[in-house]
């Protein structure tokens, strides 16, 4: 004895999502149909907006509702910094700071060599076209400081290195604001050290 | 700079599901999108079927496809045996036990004095009428071991003492299986030692 057949089907497609194991899955579901009907009709509208609608910017490969993006459109960004992030959130985590002017470009993976994920997946040809087209001076990447983010930045680097004259960087490392000296970690106090400012 | 408006917008909608937050949400609706098409309508497939077939049995209150559920349309069980339990969750958990012949019935939800919530929100009337109509015997009362499970309870003891002859009890308060009695908290102990049983 289990729930109804279209219950049971949709909590199962619940459970596919990241982060959302059996559990979780039945308790959204269950929500979903206590609330008025109308509430899960809006909840299903929006998901098919959101299919219908979204596509992915043909120069940054971030998602918009245009064939370009409002960053690649935007004539004041200088198209010339490019800075290379693994996903769309990242993007909207860096916009935040209002402190980069360039524009961006999503990779959609990074390297994982640990789960035998190699390049292929990085959208790469792409990049190295948009370098060419946009005669970019400067590439920033912005991937996570861990394994597979350093993996790939690597990887990046010596095929970056066939642009001469390219300036290639990697976001700053150091102490997070907030941070206490006592508490952090080896890794990153070497790092704040090594990378240490003049004043 | 956000997303754009249609995934702005979805993103809002899985916001609102219990447990979820922004960021979270963010991350599904990502994931919804980056996934090949066909799988993202599979998932709303689901949800309109669920959102169209689902209803409520007319007897127990439990999410069914017909108007009677599974569980009230079984000839084999005994309808004179009521366990009431607060939502459709919990009805799954008992019959995985396959221990309980009775019938259920779904309150739909437990008062909380702390948050304002009385017995308007249980579907009360409709189990005194059930009561009456089955001629039942005992009522089995399984509502979480808390303080709105436990004012629930009572309220409902009080409502069912007009049924002379009702057995009424509650699902029995001890230790868990596994359970490390070193590490055992004091009310679970004090309510082991309380309802010890006999050899």
């Amino acid at each position: 004895m289990a729930y109804s057949l279209s219950i049971e089907q949709l909590i199962k497609q619940f459970s596919r999502l990241p982060g959302i194991g059996y559990k979780t899955a039945e308790r959204l579901v269950i929500f979903l149909l206590d609330q008025p009907k109308e509430k899960f009709e809006e909840f299903i509208t929006a998901q098919n907006q959101a299919l219908s609608k979204a596509k992915k910017c043909g120069s940054c490969f971030n998602y918009s509702e245009n064939d370009s993006c409002p960053i690649c459109a935007d004539s004041r960004r200088d198209k010339k910094i490019i800075c290379v992030v693994a996903k769309p959130q990242d993007i909207i985590a860096l916009e935040k700071t209002h402190a980069f002017p360039g524009v961006y470009y999503v990779l959609g993976a990074v390297m994982s060599p640990l789960n035998g994920d190699g390049p292929e997946k990085l959208k790469i040809q792409a990049l190295l076209e948009k370098i060419k087209n946009n005669q970019a001076a400067e590439i920033i990447l912005a991937l996570n400081p861990d394994m597979d983010g350093e993996t790939t930045s690597l990887y990046l680097i010596k095929l970056l290195k066939q642009f001469p004259g390219l300036k290639i960087s990697r976001l700053a490392r150091g102490l997070p604001m907030g941070a206490d000296l006592e508490y952090a970690d080896e890794i990153t106090l070497e790092n704040a050290l090594k990378g240490r400012q003049r004043l």
